[in-house]
């Protein structure tokens, strides 16, 4: 077999092999299913196509030819499960979406689950939402209609919304005889909890599966229900919502309206997602790269995304040079100093680097608290001024080597205790003072904190050797 | 009330709240705790305490005296929820070990579910795991010691081996009559599936709660289960794991031996504190830091944690000064040069680290494959020329106004655009090569790039100027 073969997608070897080079998806597969496109054959299509899972199929059409994208859903018709396209990197996403007709993409979204539906709808403008929803039925609309009221990155944009309710009067076994007679589509696709819930459908309780199997058919579910569930505001932030499910291990939320009316439930599925998501803005941001960027972008859009980031990095470069023009006449003089000076700056810009991060990280993970910041900063000044002594007497060594000169060796000492110290303090400070000021400290602490320490250490360098040297 | 309130920990708000100040726990609540203990008042621990989720409980824990800890356990003795130690900072939670007797270890292991109790047992050494398995009932110690036999990260360690297990000719019916009778403690605390199983065993698919509860009574198990589960294979690597979890959006997988006998399942919720630390070690090694540093780490754990990381930085500090050191006459007689020189080190390094930050996360994704590599490395080199072209004239119309020297202009302009492509050229197939001899690149890239920008950076636009002003 050259392609997927859906029995042994089981086996995590296969998906993530050992050697580590093997892609999920083999290029034979992907050019078989792009000829059968391109010879528009629909039986074939469906045939190497139709039994895939959703992963795999998004997989498939990333690496398909792009004008083979729109084609392949076309010829597969009902058989394409638009699940798909939720999995798909958003630019090929949005190429898709242009050439399929609305009704098209309005069939394929009346087939999924609400909240799949709303992460393809996202993606299209006031007017294409409209037109999309007017050729949908009514009752995938309304439901949707109602979910895009909820803010952007809110619980309620996250939530899922068919549940199954019950009143408390009704006994163990009455809710086993409803589940096995109510029709397949009044229940959710998959559910693992009843929600008890009042006659004006606030949330009592909820009653998890198992424990209802466990208990006797005549229980009410009034008495067996678990009250202490964390409710979730519907119009909460979805990273707020991350954190709690994180905090308390939770498996599935209910989600709450103001007047703690029962609206939806967010299960820890969705909420994998969001961790993700997250973690991934994070590493970009402190490599000075857009959250938003992904491996499909063009070149210019590329490339103009990250200029800015360099731009300021330009500009705070020019202003760590400044430093070193203050010092003409002395680097001039003795030229060592200009060789020796970046070696200070750089070391000082590693180890700040190294505070920012943790300092960073334990912000987000909302472990740096106001009990323990004092004892985090003693730390972090302890931690770079010990580094910066050590360091200094290496570096000092290295010098005086290099250039005979004991003076130098001690001057660069000197300057290296104290831009690890500077560094300590502004990889530890400027993260806090941005997260006071609510500017997400994974973006911008460091450009600032490198600042410090190129200048600090091109400053303090170039100062003590002007004393030591007695240069002019 | 100046304490946490059960009744409100379910509002994200507080927990979260708007001002970002606050931590989770009020430091009066810690004092009054410590207060209680102080006293050794176990009653008034219990009230204070007791109630706590155990996220909260190992928060408080955290923020008490160190000498508190152990105390506090031991006041509250059985009332003590010993998963809350799952959740303290491991520092911690070693300092609170070598307090406390082994008998009470035990018997608070004994009351967790053997995932969790295997968090907290993996912190032991052989001799303490031996002791604390004697002093444990025979059926915990059992299920533990076979746990322990599987390999570090794998699968088998984070599987629960509880399990619902039926024959496939079983109905509906009689499975709930059989859940309904079973004794509490012969069934997982909470589950969701029911698995069947061969006399071998052999798992021959799963039915979910719901899906049971649906069916007709007298439906046979067999002909109602999934048998398009993924399988894990009790040794795969936990992060393996992970992604397949991410990829399939699976809420939880069957964990078969080799000899596709059912051993334990795997549940979303143990995947997603594997998909935060896999983060957490991702975003650190980028930034320098060990992926085990935690903010309780002492100061001279963490300077010797960090100094590793610092002086593997200074070597590649000296790399590139000895370049700036072969041009030791040009420097002294245009000590322009040595001033400007660092703007364009410093420039290629931050559109290297740009580069690199994406490639890191593609192949930690597995979103680069080898479908795409070229393509990206093409992506990288034009966007690294593009952005070098525009930073280039940018600088060199900064130094021409700067110094008054328009070849000087020229000369900067030219390096940087070397620089950018050199730095676009780093930034992508050093991590590939890392990659490739199964060294971690989120580690290690950053040292080498950096040292490429540098090198090249000053080599570069020394060279040119070398040339231009015909400096010997």
């Amino acid at each position: 077999m050259t392609h997927f073969d859906p029995e042994s997608q089981g086996d995590v070897a296969e998906l993530a092999p050992e050697d580590g080079e093997e892609g999920v998806i083999r290029p034979e597969f992907v050019a078989d299913v792009a000829d059968a496109v391109a010879a528009e054959d629909p039986d074939e299509v469906r045939r190497l196509a139709g039994e895939l899972h959703e992963a795999d199929l998004a997989t498939l059409i990333e690496n398909l030819p792009s004008d083979s994208r729109p084609k392949l859903i076309e010829l597969m018709g009902r058989d394409f499960d638009f699940a798909a396209l939720t999995e798909v990197d958003s630019n090929i996403r949005d190429q898709i979406f242009e050439e399929l007709q609305t009704r098209t993409v309005a069939e394929g979204m009346s087939e999924l689950e609400p909240d799949d539906a709303l992460v393809l709808l996202e993606d299209f403008n006031r007017k294409e939402q409209s037109e999309i929803l007017e050729a949908m039925p009514a009752i995938e609309r309304v439901a949707l209609q109602r979910s895009l009221e909820y803010p952007e990155n809110s619980a309620g944009r996250l939530m899922q919304t068919t549940l199954v309710t019950a009143p408390p009067f009704w006994t163990a076994g009455q809710m086993i005889d409803f589940l096995r007679d109510a029709p397949e589509e009044d229940l959710p696709e998959s559910f693992f909890e009843i929600f008890v819930v009042d006659p004006a459908h606030r949330l009592l309780g909820t009653v998890f599966l198992d424990q209802l199997l466990r208990v006797n058919a005549q229980a009410e579910l009034g008495n067996i229900l678990d009250t202490d569930r964390r409710r979730i505001d519907v119009d909460e932030d979805r990273e707020d919502v991350a954190r709690l499910f994180q905090r308390y291990n939770l498996i599935s939320a209910p989600v709450v309206d103001r007047a703690e009316r029962l609206v939806g439930v967010v299960t820890i599925d969705d909420v994998v997602d969001v961790i993700r998501e997250e973690a991934d803005e994070e590493i970009k941001a402190l490599g000075g790269v857009s959250p938003s960027e992904e491996l499909s972008d063009s070149i210019w859009w590329t490339a103009k995304s990250r200029f800015l980031w360099l731009f300021v990095n330009l500009i705070t470069a020019f202003i760590a040079s400044s430093v070193l023009g203050i010092f003409q006449n002395q680097l001039q003089k003795m030229v060592a100093l200009a060789v020796l000076a970046p070696i200070v700056a750089s070391q000082g810009g590693n180890a700040a680097t190294q505070t920012m991060t943790v300092v960073v990280r334990a912000l987000a993970t909302r472990q740096l608290t106001k009990l323990n910041t004092w004892r985090v900063i003693g730390r972090e000044v302890f931690v770079g001024g010990l580094n910066g002594a050590i360091f200094g007497i290496i570096t000092g060594v290295g010098a005086l080597f290099w250039f005979g000169l004991p003076g130098l060796g001690i001057v660069i000492a000197f300057a290296m205790v104290t831009n690890l110290l500077a560094g300590a303090l502004g990889g530890i400070l400027i993260p806090l003072a941005l997260h006071r000021l609510r500017i997400d400290p994974a973006v911008s602490s460091g450009a600032f904190v490198t600042t410090v320490t190129d200048c600090v250490g091109y400053g303090s360098f170039l100062t003590f050797a002007t004393l030591w040297f007695g240069l002019r």
